[in-house]
């Protein structure tokens, strides 16, 4: 079968002929319906240093997919054969005091697609039947693909209190502008965002915020006090891993305010706690990944229940071939989501054409 | 009346005669029967770059005390002539958002007091009624005088889950040893304690600690590791505002732990965000002084039922005219609480002598 | 000025002339412009069991209110004279510790306007300066009136888990359809609602129901099964006090379920604690009033946010003189909120006419 | 080998000889050490119409126990041959959203050992891998086998607010008692225990109630007002199933203030909801079995920190041969833990001699 490989340590990324893989105990075969690229697929492709510390080669990169259940491991019946499946892609363990109390998101053991273990851009992948989660029959297939990358907005949104409250997204890609969507159908009273990027800002604009702002030309906080009868806001939400937008963004929580923190800063960063943290009794989350499986219900309810179209959210769809030129969109800041079809002819919408 | 006095701004106090106060419309006039000390006056008499910025001048320090009410102003039935009571040290504005639904200690029109009002190093204070919090008849003056710091302890403990959990105190001062004492008695299963000085960690010790480090000359990570089975801590109480101190901390809390911080930086300091904050799913609360009044039951129900005896934190009684020799032991650090008596036969032990 | 009164023990009301009260110590005068009719007054208007034990007489009635600040007790500069404002109709003692404690909702002292003390059924009314919560000078004045009563539905609602559940309303008096639209506000997945009255399920359905069923000639039980996949809902808001509407929700709820109980059932009922409660594993909370002051923050949100418009739950306007009317209108069941007006020229919509 | 039967519906039970159980796929094969009587077993035992509608015949019955690992199934190879283990005796199905969300205690399709499958009265027993739990090698058997109905008690303790809280439990059964100290453990200020019999009342004294109270003679409600300065209590444990302990415990309860409930009533009861849980703001919560797996660690921390010591309620100890006798000393009431060893050589104290 076809994946996309990194066949070796440094940077690039081929496609190449492999075995189809066969899966173990507990595990399901699934044929890749639709895989979208994730910020994480570029650091891989790249190798940079987050990469070469914590991924392995040779590797199938991805970990954003849909597909249908086409084999069953040893000591397997659900899902069904013939089932559309989104994809969790944190493997957990299963058995220690995290995965045993709701908490499997900080399972110590997590493995992931497409970093520790083969991963998505393929033809054919196998994961634990446990991740394979059952998607309506008539979801579409990049919305379907996505839902791993919603499950960070979601666990994002659903951590601070939000219901009635005025909400600051910083940093508008993909996740920053799908926690926009979330906070807004979840009640927040009001969703303000910011980015560098005119064309984040306008996909999140699309996406439900109430206003956005342009960090680079603005100073974020006077415009947010501007627009918040000079209070502030009560949660923070924050996406984008710049020192300078979490210092801001503290700087705008209300007293009793809460935080919470998904985007990496990659190095160690310079806060005042004093003034930022303990003296207006801010709480900060760490937010990792999807709570398994709360999040998954959540995501359910949000996409079933109407109050949420990701729709506007998948901007670029390419045939898995195409992967490169793929990379290349995702790299250049100015998409939603770019998802790849290793069947052309299952996509969903009109295929990106340069 | 003798009241100790910051005349003008810079180092330094003094003793001073100064007229009686009248309490106003709401308040009580309060005859000092115990007043502790603690670290943020020494903040006021030093005139560090702190007090130079937060406090004024002239001003009367001090701000732990237990006395008798011996005045009311207009409007004011509540506590009775003759009552004792302690004293809340930040007087909150009742009306914003925060005093009105249960977070008075995040009001931003605190005034606290022998910082921004009178203080209560002094014969007599005025305060607001509502911060007169009526003692048992039989409770010891300086335990009754300290429970306002006492507070700031259990405020702590009481933020993250502690029942049942493996607890870290970062920092042996007062306040640190009586959430020690605190967090054994809410239901921790265990309490590490770190501290560089000899006589904090003993203090530490007799306070119910099961264990403490000298932060000195040991590796606290895997001293703390080695035992908890390698697991490390589920709750941080942060009471040093050392970076170092977080930082370890931090490295020790267990994915999904908390970290409640209380302990100022004074400056802004360097964090892994990623490593100590996002990857392992923390919490961090930032705690400033007491919950308005939640707090103040918990003590209640903690002195009263007998679940925490805060007599071994006392361990100097002085005259108030002795507030310079009170003000260097405290400074010396190899002391719990130093308590002044304006009339030294008031004193529930023996005076310290020097 | 005008009142209208219960001058004695027993059924009716008349409208009489009585002096202008005087605010006393913390207190303000307010001219009512807007005064809304609740279930509640019908009660002391019948004078049954209810009333009897609990409203006093003479005694001026009525309850959910708007004014104008016209005076200022001792001791009161705030809200200053002018200001349009709400009323919450409970006085609290501000210094039990659930007053303390931000549970203010609770306070054993508790005195409701227009049952322990003259209410604003009037043209002027004194309330503690507290109670006054000012408003928007363009909130409509029968928006600002029933604002109390949404209280009473915003608590219900914001006591459970609400963000993308199921959520059943048994009861579509006007609290229970105030109860759809703030349920649907603040991010419930869907909303179904039960009543006897056409009338009624009409309201619920402009306010934002997803189905509403009649519970006098529908099986409730399968037919919210029906919609919701066999599962039942997550969430019951019980606004009916009905027994077999209790029994039936607790059914209706799924295992790990929450139920908000506001609706009063009058007089104790049978209940199979083992089968609705425990073995599921079903929480059950009693509501009373509205959290003070939470609940009026949130309402703040919801409606200046524009998260709910409840300009269609205002379905008649009469004049003051016209109570008698008004009563039998509301006592009919086909009414949402009747809103009286002392000033008929105030009315912000066309006046009742039979 | 040997095992206690219920051969078919109807009362009685016989020792039997059964073929070895085979371990499936994910199971494990255990030698029992220890097994406890609870009192679903003398239900079982008695065929009374719970049992008659829930149980299976034939069956072997008993589900708390300890034991040894000496087999496993397909698939397994944890916890290894040899590991001394408790065994979570409800059998969940592990892929419902309520197994998936950390709340696998509200699965539906909860299979119980000793009641829907052969327990664990008997030489050997096959569990799932998942729902043996290891223990510390040098855990007295004993204790190892009633750690199940531990949890019980754990999970009750483990729901409301207990930090520095008044507590009443009513009814000292076993899981009642255990309450009360995992209730002092876990932070209550004091706790009280209200039963009909002497022997209980005596059990609860000596695990640490601060009163109790004989039900039958006592006005329980003056008597526990008397204790509380006439406020009641913030916390019901209701472990009766008594109609009239839990009218008298809601009765206690202050404004506010949570009941959490165990005790199955056996039949619908008559409750004032108005008075007993809306007008006071009570929250009710049903409890059914353990937190899987919350409350194992929480069990765990309790016993490894030595917060509390079970060694008082094992009262009686007999040969599995025995059963008949144990049987009927449990229905006595006048025992805490009747534990029956297989081989009577493991007994961790002396075995009972009438």
């Amino acid at each position: 079968m076809r994946a996309i490989r990194k066949v070796a340590p440094g940077p690039g990324l081929e496609m190449a002929e492999i075995p189809l893989p066969v899966p173990g105990m507990g595990e399901v075969l699934l044929q890749v319906k639709a895989a979208s690229i994730c910020g994480t697929d570029l650091h891989v492709r790249n190798w940079d240093p987050w990469a070469a510390e914590h991924a392995v080669a040779p590797l199938t990169v991805g970990h954003e997919m849909c597909g249908i259940v086409v084999g069953h491991g040893s000591g397997v019946t659900d899902p069904p054969i013939g089932t559309l499946v989104s994809v969790e892609s944190h493997v957990v363990c299963g058995v220690c005091s995290w995965c045993r109390t709701g908490k499997g998101h900080l399972c110590p053991e997590t493995r992931i697609l497409g970093v520790h273990r083969d991963g998505v851009f393929a033809d054919f992948v196998t994961v634990p039947a446990a991740n394979a989660w059952p998607d309506p029959e008539d979801m579409p297939l990049s919305i379907a693909s996505l839902q791993e990358n919603f499950g960070n907005a979601v666990h994002t949104v659903s951590v601070p209190e939000i219901e009635g409250r005025k909400v600051l997204v910083t940093g508008c890609g993909p996740v920053g502008v799908m926690a926009v969507a979330a906070a807004k159908a979840l009640g927040a009273r009001s969703v303000y965002a910011t980015d560098v990027s005119a064309f984040r800002r306008a996909m999140a604009d699309r996406m439900g915020a109430d206003a956005t702002f342009d960090a680079s030309t603005v100073d974020v906080v006077s415009a947010v006090l501007a627009v918040t009868d000079g209070e502030g806001v009560d949660v923070l939400l924050e996406m984008s891993g710049a020192a300078r937008a979490i210092d801001n963004g503290l700087r705008l929580l209300k007293p009793g305010g809460e935080a919470a923190l998904l985007g990496l800063t990659s190095r160690p960063i310079t806060l005042d706690i004093d003034d930022r943290v303990i003296f207006k009794g801010a709480t900060l989350h760490g937010i990792v990944g999807r709570r398994l499986w709360d999040t998954w219900y959540q995501m359910r309810a949000l996409l079933r229940g109407g109050k949420v179209d990701l729709g506007p959210m998948v901007t670029h769809r390419l045939s898995l071939e195409d992967f490169d030129m793929a990379f290349d969109l995702m790299a250049s800041g100015n998409t939603g989501k770019v998802v790849l079809f290793p069947d052309p002819t299952d996509a969903d919408g009109p295929l990106y054409r340069p």
